[in-house]
């Protein structure tokens, strides 16, 4: 039977300030990436997140972020690759605690917003990046874009690592996303969006901006809890993909 | 042969900040309580300070502080017991992730600062750090203040626990410090000092301020390295201590 | 015709963190305290929230906080008179900026959480708060908790200082907020608290929790704009203050 | 006579943390850029050093920075325009507020570091400050790169702008820096140092790289109190100036 991870950022909370649904959002997904601190969370959010997503069953991942509460991680910064090993040691150590503490185990890290964009283009930040996974613990997945240098490195460093698929946007014939500023960069109808998903996972096959057929192996797909609309989204998607008879599972149990 | 610690805060520079005599330090002590980026400290630095630290064979334990950077830790917080836990369990986490890099085995835990003075007093506060530091590794020593509730909530919840001695503060009956307000609070005379803390070390006894003389099994000694002064008395404690053939050893091997 | 104002916090977003139904109470209050970077808020959200408050025509007040973003301000703090000084002096000065762009003119200074009620109980630190507000513009009203210590300073300081009245609160004898851990300190019926809030305004009299009328003349009244529930309040004792021919006005209106 | 204003930056201590010899170069310069809490500094830090820049009698100007503590502003962050206006009203105005305190005004701004360097290439970034500078206080002097994007802003926005000359780069012949990595972008000989230095305030004429003379009139030395050695050369380079019978004076003086 086929099979497919949907994977969605969690725990993006802070102090008085809360994001996310995350108590709608966990039924619906079988991989967590959990802020870490850095860009998003705190402690107390982290311990909660934690519980919740153990006990529901799905995958726990670490989503380490830049240095930028103020600018919730999305911001490009010149961290030199020395700096991105230790923000993301920081941040696994961090988040690996809390599961210590619950007695489970982590299963994969996908950087969060300009560190994931920067590092999927910047092979110098990937390679570091890695390398902090490998030396924290070498059996952690890589989640990463689709054609990238996050992708690339961790291969290189002997990692295990997943691509993950964006439902809502064109490719590129080097398996990479359009840019948001070109015409068609997005995919707006939803039917149309479900069935190239859908052809995907089936056939790792997906057709390209300028219409290509490409093969891309994504293990994941990437969604959001954070309002109703996506979280609708996700409703349909996941109920589209067990019609198919296509099974949702967390990353662990893919590789 | 008698041996004691010597203890001593590492690792307390901050970006551009340079803070302590770190490498002129570490050659004379034999733990080391690493700050990890809360009160002080940032990932760079930690790794650093974990690589410089094992090289040189110290014990290394976390110095877990309060959220506090502009106060350096030092300023009392109404922190509740769950903030207690979820602070020291991050600190302890994202420490423990550089030492794990290093191949290394975290020895202890010391509270920083503020969260240091008010897990003393605090019974509910020290339970929730103790908490934590069991839930994340049940074989850390907790280096805390002689007679205080630091050091109790860590014997009632089962963990190894190390008292550690001042040589410049005069002790009352209950094995406290003397509050550094009263008169008479401070030892200011160094070979009293150096004879006191010999003492301690070999009889396990202490003259208190009001001349009593009562038992105090301290494992460790509080140095400083944060400046020439400071670094002179710690080679003069050391020569003294050798030449009373008072072995000094890290606190994993007091135990 | 008595009049009073209404005062609520404002611009307590951050980043990509919103909080508070802003748009929805502006125009049901007279004063907002504004957030200024340290408990809450960032310049974004100043200049935004400075805006739409000239623009409502209510009187811009600076909520100075504690640096302690991760507990919202909440946390009581060790913070020494100096600090408290050149805190509460950087805050002003950030947030005035955006009054200053705007062509409008700060109307009074709350501080905010621990800060407000550790001011309330501590002289030296009102004080501080106090003479900070005086070096930076003698004109500004200091708008505090009745019977406490930063009505006090502000007085002894001579500056313009206003009381606020709790609706939802019980008094004690000398003016000051019942402690909410004894019973009987909230007033949970509507109408009973609409009511003494309206002899309050009216006679100036309040009657305490051991059933003594004393007198309590307190110039706003404070509301909150953090919910529905919140809000419905502020619109039903608006509309109540209306019928019995109170007018709201901004502070500055009634000195 | 001749006349330059010497600017260095000043009050970049952190809490607990200590940086510059400030006291020390302040004697030796006539404008100090005043660090504003968010690169570095903290309320307390400014307060002092609005102070003591005071008494000496100096230009004080403000120093705004990228939130990037950790970073201590020195890296490219992705701000945008809307940002870079609100993080300089914010910055401008709270150390500002220290200089009202004292009764003194302030003279000039200067970003510092990544912010200098990315609103030199970057105009809508430079506009972004400029309009902000101009809201705040249309009398305020902009110091900035020599042939940059800043300087440019300024003047388009009818500021009192002045470039700063760098007395160990070389120039090309737009009038910019000569980039780091390039050969020959640094003067290490301290005589022709000064040399060029001196002929730059008497014929505002600069020899480049490429061996041209090119006009560059600039009123202001960066220089820098970061260490004895730097301090040195700036004794050095002043002692001369005074032989050469060039007054050293700050900004407001030479408009």
């Amino acid at each position: 039977m086929p099979a497919i991870d949907l994977n969605c950022d969690l725990g993006e909370s802070f102090g008085r300030y809360t994001l996310g649904l995350d108590n709608e959002i966990i039924p619906l997904i079988s991989s967590a990436n959990v802020a870490c601190g850095y860009h998003a969370s705190d402690p107390v959010v982290m311990r909660q997140t934690v519980k919740t997503a153990k006990e529901a069953g799905i995958g726990i991942g670490a989503h380490p972020g830049f240095p930028d509460l103020m600018g919730f991680g999305r911001r490009n910064m010149a961290v030199s690759p020395d700096e991105s090993y230790a923000y993301t040691m920081y941040q696994l150590g961090a988040l690996d605690a809390f599961l210590k503490a619950e007695g489970t185990k982590m299963q994969h890290v996908k950087p969060h917003g300009a560190f994931y964009n920067m590092a999927a283009k910047d092979y110098a930040m990937a390679e570091a990046v890695c390398c902090a996974i490998r030396d924290f613990d070498s059996s952690l997945i890589v989640l990463a874009l689709s054609g990238g240098e996050l992708l690339r490195a961790a291969k290189d460093l002997g990692l295990a690592a997943a691509a993950e698929y964006f439902t809502d946007r064109a490719y590129e014939a080097d398996g990479s996303l359009r840019n948001r500023r070109l015409p068609g960069a997005m995919i707006t109808d939803e039917g149309e969006a479900i069935a190239r998903t859908i052809r995907m996972i089936r056939e790792h096959k997906v057709r390209t901006y300028d219409g290509q057929d490409i093969t891309l192996d994504a293990a994941s797909i990437c969604v959001h809890g954070d309002g109703v609309k996506a979280l609708e989204f996700v409703r349909t998607i996941r109920a589209r993909l067990e019609e198919e008879g296509i099974g949702i599972k967390p990353l662990r149990e893919l590789f």
